[in-house]
Formats: structure tokens, sequence, C-alpha cells
């Protein structure tokens, strides 16, 4: 970015048969200096779609995108399903890699095309919000572009921003939200890719047949598992299906984990929003990116289906929901686009706004103040900018003590003092909190992959292994939501690690899964360390392990050891 | 706190010759978890005075504040003189532990006097200046009281607050200043200390003869060192004295660490303070509490010698004016009249308006603004608590990747890429970028204790028998100030050490301060560790090792290696 120059250059040898998070927290690892500066000119932000993205692998259309995070200033990689990806795998290009950083005042896009790539001013999209902008990019460059980009809280640098994805009708509501890779991507002062796949070869097939008898097989698995079948839990009510799940298991933080269930919970259940889109008009099931069988998403709209938001996610209702005290999903949709339209993730923001809450700036439950907040991101106020830098940090300016992050990440859906699997995995994840990085939810809750007691707090084991297949997953570029089925049915499995082998020609067996994982995570941790961090950093807030959550009465009692045990170094 | 209780207990054996910041570290490595909330219950503040603290040794009215940093995250002391020490040095109080926390809305006033104590409620304090609020306690306890306070930043828990102690006219103006241990106090709904000495028994010497002889060696030392002398460069012109000094090193950081001389610097010199003092009927000399024969201090007041500020300090003149660009005493002045009244450290707060001007908040140079910014904090807005937070803070809430901090902490007023030993300093101390931990200055620049390059990386040696050196003075309840005379003068540190003796029937030599002072880093540096920090926590940042520094073209270039090497653990 230093001199805007673009240049492709061949996959070394080494990168061959990795994709996704494999790729970009190898390359990391490799060529930023652990100890960077986030914003500055040696961190690098990657993008890298998965190994059989852009096949007609089911569910594969994941993207990675890592850095150094500016929020927990260790390793982040961060993954959406859209087209994107998809795009990208067909123009076999593995990753893009922007990297130094421009010092002047304009900002760019970087154009990219099967042959051509390039930067251009785009300072007339600068300031906006996403919603207008995506629809202007189409317009101007044709529905069949894909882009990627920042919104008006990474152009203030602030830690809570993302990287958004066009989702398939052309919303920025596919995010690769976690972590504040969208500061990074605007501190080099970058605002989108817009790449063009026309003559794209298509993904090269090592060996097609394999690769046929393997998707089979995982399809076959992904359409008779209960989670991720047709008119299973996921296709019918999308992931908000866990809100009575999680109330019902009284692990749902409510007002800033202050209760962890409640009555009111049932009325932004997916249940009821599933209910509401239908007599709204708006689109359930719906797919992130063409070719996913399991059709999760949806498209969220205001009464009568105006003004489609996109997909409201369980993690996003219950950030900008529950967990401000906030029952009402038309308040939490015109959140979550807010968060959209501005460049944040969700979860990051609810809890923003949960903490200032409990800091005495707004109340509890007041939804229209919960939105005045984000127009004042939007005006880059001092108060937005607080905001927009996140859960630690805007509970610091209003003197909170309980902050529920780790490693400056603020934590998901899922009360680690009621599900305890989870915590470890929150504590112990190199990605600071984050539910995808080990999702114990499955077992303790779901009953997926075994069973798992939430209360027991030996689960270093548990969430090891997850942690491990996740990083796996997400190199694949399948869908985490994939794991469900396989996780379950072993034909699944192999089905996944046969279609790897079809695309990449490698002979990788089932039992590759957990030591290549191993091996990813690894390379991430020892670059945390690197970095400067400890054991310390692999720990749950003081408040939560002391404080008793109602109406269980747990606290998260996870012994240091067992959460030291995880990965035992 | 927790239930406003108060008790008299005896000192242990094993604390017995301890004082200073060797009591105050030993008390917080016992009984403070290092991974605690610095604003939660366990956490504890501890207030004492030095070891010859209330005699009649020269110079030595010192008391130092310890506690678990909210800014830096680690251990933290931060000393000040004021006749408080002194007072309590003669109560034959070792040391006052505040601990616990209150839950309720209310502040409370510790009264401390021989032979009671008790904790009444001090709402009518609340929310003002403490230069009124000191007034107004004086007038209602009487003069002879001793103010320990914490302002209106404090009641934010923002994390640059200090706690400021009464100067000799009763102004809130002598101040443990840094790593906000203010919030500290406030979070435990602690407003003021305000001790009574009547009745005070004194301190009882163990060898009055020894005592005597002691510091008569070391009074010697100070009336005939240059630096420490009647009429010597710190008595005329007071700590500023160096403005021209450093400037003329090539040295000295203005606008955000961006140049380091200017002729302009000249403007806010000690000459020019002094002479301006001077005109106006302010005091110069002036010493910080009765017994001091330096007498740095001085009393700065607005035009015709109204309004009283108390000390502009070097490092508050330079952190106020240069450092923002502003080269004007009477705005300097009423930016550290505002620090002073609002409970802020005057280094982390010129900082954090400097970082605010890099990022385009206002103006370098804009005084004015710089003064209503100090309005936005008394009045608690978004944007005041943004500053209130302090420099790293307020650097990313403006998107600033130039900040200057070590373990979060704004540095002092000497540039590291033109002195590196005083970078080696802010580097390794426990304490994060502190000038105070081991003054280099004194060898690099002034030539005393050796003479040292500046420019020269090879300070490993210089920083750590400076720390040590530093730690035990701390300890004793001396000035600092009274290095400059002790490392040039032989006879006068052998008295320091007999005075100490004298009072503790000790038979310390001069030859067991290095130990003794290594022992105390130990003990901070082993509750860092616990607390996670690591090597990369000894650390530069980023753009004083690559940013060239004009005029000079200098980059912070001492190795890694070198910066381990300190303390080599």
């Amino acid at each position: 970015m230093k001199n805007l120059k673009t240049e492709f250059q061949d996959l070394p040898e080494e990168y061959q048969t990795l994709g996704g998070r494999g790729l970009t927290s190898t390359i990391i690892s490799k060529e930023v200096p652990p100890t960077c500066n986030p914003l500055g000119p040696h961190n690098k932000l990657i993008f890298a779609p998965g190994i059989v993205t852009g096949t007609k692998a089911p569910s594969s259309g994941r993207i990675s995108v890592g850095a150094k995070s500016p929020l927990t200033g260790g390793i982040k990689e961060a993954n959406a399903g859209t087209k994107f990806a998809q795009m990208l795998g067909r123009m076999q290009i593995a990753a893009i890699i922007i990297e130094g950083k421009n010092e002047g005042d304009d900002y760019y896009a970087l154009n990219l095309s099967q042959d051509n790539a390039g930067l251009v001013n785009v300072n007339k999209w600068v300031n906006r919000g996403l919603y207008e902008v995506y629809k202007e990019i189409f317009e101007e460059r044709g529905e069949h572009v894909g882009i990627a980009g920042v919104g008006i809280a990474a152009e203030m640098l602030a830690a809570n921003t993302g990287i958004a994805f066009n989702d398939p009708e052309g919303l920025p509501s596919r995010y690769s939200g976690r972590g504040g890779l969208g500061a990074v991507m605007a501190s080099k002062k970058l605002k989108f890719i817009i790449i063009d796949e026309t003559g794209a070869p298509g993904v090269t097939l090592a060996d097609e047949e394999l690769f046929k008898k393997g998707t089979k097989k995982l399809l076959n698995s992904l359409t008779t598992h209960d989670v991720t079948k047709p008119h299973g839990a996921l296709n019918s009510y999308g992931t908000s299906v866990l809100v009575n799940i999680i109330n019902e298991a009284r692990g749902l933080p409510q007002c800033n984990f202050s209760v962890g269930q409640t009555d009111e919970a049932a009325q932004v259940s997916g249940e009821a929003k599933a209910e509401e889109i239908k007599k709204r008009g708006g689109t359930r099931p719906h797919s992130c990116h063409p070719g996913c069988v399991m059709q999760c998403s949806e498209v969220w709209t205001k009464k009568s289906g105006k003004d489609p938001v996109g997909v409201l996610e369980y993690e996003s209702v219950w950030a900008l929901g529950p967990n401000c005290g906030i029952y009402d999903l038309d308040i939490i949709g015109e959140l979550n686009r807010a968060c959209n339209d501005l460049g944040m993730d969700t979860i990051e923001a609810g809890n923003t706004i949960a903490v200032a809450m409990d800091g005495g700036l707004l109340e509890f439950g007041d939804g229209e103040r919960a939105l005045e907040l984000m127009d004042e991101i939007r005006k880059k106020t001092p108060l937005g900018r607080i905001l927009a830098n996140g859960t630690e940090f805007t509970g610091k300016a209003f003197g909170v003590t309980r902050i529920p992050v780790v490693k400056h990440q603020a934590m998901p859906a899922y009360d680690p003092r009621a599900i305890k699997g989870i915590g470890v995995t929150y504590a112990t994840s190199p990605m600071g909190a984050d539910h995808t990085a080990g999702y114990a939810i499955a077992t303790e809750i779901m009953g997926v992959g075994g069973e798992a007691d939430p209360r027991s707090t030996k689960k270093a084991e548990l969430s090891r292994n997850l942690q491990a297949a996740t990083a796996v997953i997400d190199s694949t570029g399948y869908c985490l939501f994939t794991a469900f089925a396989v996780l379950d049915i072993p034909e699944g499995l192999e089905g996944m690690v046969e279609s790897v082998n079809g695309v990449l020609g490698t002979s990788l067996t089932v039992d590759d899964i957990g030591p290549l994982g191993m091996d990813i995570l690894k390379t991430e941790r020892d670059f945390n360390k690197a970095a400067g961090f400890t054991k310390q950093d692999d720990r749950i807030p003081e408040f939560l392990r002391e404080e008793k959550f109602p109406p269980s009465g747990e606290v998260f009692d996870v012994p240091d050891e067992e959460l030291d045990s995880v990965f035992g170094d």
C-alpha cells in the first residue's frame, strides 16, 4: 500500500497444501513481527479462501481474514461465508496479502480481476454507510462483482471493526467481524476490495473422482443430521434457535452477564423471529453463499418486508438484545443494521452497549438510546469513538469493573459460569473470547459429538479437541456448521477429508485432523507468546469467577490448571 | 472499606526495617493477587512514609503510595514530598492500608489521629475541584492537618489519576501522580485521608548519635554539591532548569515527540520562569515540606501574584508545554492548575493532549483549546472520559499510532532516542515509563555519578545501578534529588546510610544499597511477571525505534539484548 503497487506472485511450494486459516496464520507467523504495532506498516492483512472453496463441495464458501489484531494484540483469524470467497477460489487466488501502509489521506479500492489488479481512489465512498455504498458499487461495477469493505468505524481505526463481505442480495451483512481487522485494512488506507471473476479457470481438482465421492458422503451426512438437515433446527430457525435452548440452560447472559434466564428471552427466539419473517415477507431459509445445503440464513426486514438487513444471527440477537435488556426484534434488527452499515462486529458492539449500560450511560432495555449511540459512532463524536473501540475500552471509559472479555475481546452469547466448556475455549483460544474457536456448546448442550455435563469443570480435553478440529475446518473452507454432522456421522467426516484430498492430491486421513489442527494452534499460540502473551492471558475475568450467576448460582470455577492443560505449553 | 471499618495493627516483625517503597511493594507482593482487577475489591492501596521521614534528616519528607496500577496493570509506587509524610512518621504509623471496596454510592474520608481512625461521609466534597475542597478542609479541620485526596477524574475511575497531598500553602499540588492510584482510592469509595498529628510521639531513634552524625554528613554534601546547594541549579531555577539543558541536548520532545530542539523552548525555561515568578511576587525558592535544604520548589501564580498554583515542575512544564507545542507559561500554569484541581498526573495529561493533537482533535500549540479540554474532564463528558484515561487510551480513541508509552504509561520529558540510558530505564522499570525510576539523565547529561555518552547504547549497567539505588532512596524517605550529591560525594552517601542505621538500629553499609535495591526490584518484577508481564513489556514503542528524531536524526537503537540484560531475568 505504501506506493500503491500490486503484484501477482506464485504460491510458494510450502504453502501449496494450505488454505483459509491455516494459510493466513502461517503467513502471519512468518511475515509479521509479533510485537509490531497492529495499525503500523509492519502488519499484514491476509484474505484466503478455504482449500475446497470455489468447488461444488457443499457449504464451503468460507473466507479467512487474518492479521495481528488491534483488539487482542495477538494473531487473528476471522472468517465469513460469502460468494466472494468462492470467486477467489475459482480465480485460483490462494491469498490476497495487503502490506505496508499508505501515508496519504486518500482511501483506495483494490480492483482485482483474473489478470489485473490495481488500486483506485475511492474517497467518494468514504464516511458513508456500507448499505448505500455497496449498492453504488454494484450499480457501477455490475452485480457479478464481489466486495469486501470496511466502514466508518474503521476510518477511526477503532478496535471494534470488521470486514464486510456481500451476501447474495449484495448487502454488507457477511462479516469477518471479530478482532478489529477492519481497522487494520483502513490503517493501510484500503477501503474496499472489488473482485470480478470473469474468465476464472475454477478450482483445479487433483482427483475429481475422489472429490466427488467425498462431497457426496458429506452431503449425505449434512442432509440427514438433525441439526443440519432440511427442515432441521438450523434450516428452520437459523442460529437463533439457540435463544430458547441456552435460556433454558440458564446460560443466556442478560443485562451484561447479570442473569442467565428470563421469560422475556422467548420474545427474541429463533422461533419467534422465523414467524415474524414469514409475516413480513422476508426470506427464511436462505444461504450466505451459493451451494450451501444447510441454509441457516435469512433476510430480516422492517415491517412489510422493507429495508432488508440481512441475517440476524443468534449471537447478534443476543448481544444487541437480551444482553442489553432489549427484547424487541425490531430494535435488535436496526441495531444489527447499524453495525453492518458502520462496519462493526455485532458481538463486540452489543457487549459494548451492555457495559455502557452497566456504567450508567443509558438504562438497560433502552433500545431507542442504544440506536442513538450508533449515530454517535456514525458522526465520529468522542462518545462514538469510545463505543467503536469496543467493550473493554468502553468499560474503562465509564468506570465499569464487570467487563466480560478475554484477551480484550468480548464474550459471545454463552455464559461461561453456566456452561463451562465454552468458558475454557474463551479462555484458551489464541483468538480471545470466541465461541467459534471450539464450540463446546455442541457437546455440552446439543449432545453433538458425545455428551458433556455443562457444569463439569473437566473440559480441557473437550475444548482442545474442538479447537483443533475447528482450526482444520476453518482451513478447508467448509462452514463450521458442517461439524455438527461430521462429529456424529463418521462417513461424513471421511467424505470431508476425501474432498480435501480430491482437491489437493494429498492422502490425508481422519486421524490427521487432530495433529494438523494442533499444528495450526501452535503456530498461533507461538505468535501470541512472542507478542508477550502468557498463561495469565488465558483467564476468565474476576467478576465471572466471583459473582454468582442467577438463577443457577454458578461461578466460573474451572481451575487454572485445567485451563493450562488445554495446550500444556 | 467494605464495612467502613478501621483498625490499628502492630507492624509485623518482618516489616520492621522497611519503609516507603520497600514497604509498599512488599505488602502488595504478599497481599495483592497479581492478576486481580486493579479497581476491584482485592487490590490494596498503601501509604508509607520513608524510614527517616518525620525526623530532622534533611529533605526526607517523602511518602510512597503503592497498589496494583490500573494504568500499567503492574505494581506501582508513586511518591511525593509533603508534610503529610512527616506527620505519619512522627505518629509512628508505618503504613496506611486501604483494602476492600465499599459498594455504596457515597464517598468517605478517613480521619486519622494519634489514637483514632474513622470513616465519615464526605459527599459534600465530591465532584468539586481540589483547590476549593482543600481550602474548606483546612477551614473546617484546622491548618495543622495533612490531606491526601483524589479528584473529579478519579471519580470516573479513570487511569490518569493521582493522589494529591497538600503543600505547605495547603494547595493540592504535591502528587503521587503516576499510574492511576487515584482511581484505586476512588474505587474503594475513599476520597480523602485527613490526618491530625496532635500528640504524635515522633520517630524513635535507635541510635541518636549515629543519626545526627549521618545527617550532618548528608547535609554537608547537599549544601556543597553544585546541583543541590543553596543558589545552585535546583535552588535557583527549580527542576525547570532542565528545559534549556535538555533542549540543548536535542532531547526535549516537542509536538508529541516530533522534534527535539526548538528556539521557542527557551520561553518556558527555568530561568524565564524564575524571572517571571519574581516579577509576579510568587515564591521561589520554596520547599515541598519543612526541613528541605535544596528547596527546589516554588509557588507559581497568575499575574500580580494571584491564584497560586504551586510548583510547575520541569516534567509538567514540558508535558503541558513544549510537547503540546505550547510555549506560554501562563497557559502551562493554568493547565497544571487544572491537573492539580482534577486530580491528574501532569506528565500523563500533557502526553494525552499531545497525542490528541497528533490525532487531529486540536492543533499543536492551541493552549486555549487545551484548557477547554480540561473542562471536558471536569464535566465528565465522553471526551473528558477519554482524556482522563490517559495517553494510550486517547491515542486509540483518535486513531494515533505515535503513542509514547511503556507498559501503557506515558514517557516523561526526555526523548529516549537522543538520551538512550533514560530510554533503558523507561523500558525496563517495573513502573512503566518513569524517569524517576533510574534517572540516567544525571550521568548522561549532568555528569553526576560519572559520565556517559547519551548516544551510547550500552546503558544496561547504568540503568540497573540507578534503578537499584533509587529503590533504596525511595524506601528511606529521602528525596531522590539527594542522589545528585551522594552519587558524587562518598561522605554524603555514608551519612545517608548512617542516618538510616540511626533510626532502625541496623548496621547497613554503603555496599548493601545495591543488593537491597535489587531485592526491591525483584519483588516488583516478580509481581509483574505473575500479572502476565514478559520481556515484550520492556520495550520502547515502534515509532521511536523507526522514526528519526530531528535535529539529531537518532532512533532508539538499544538492542533488545541490552534491555534484557538490565535484570537478566
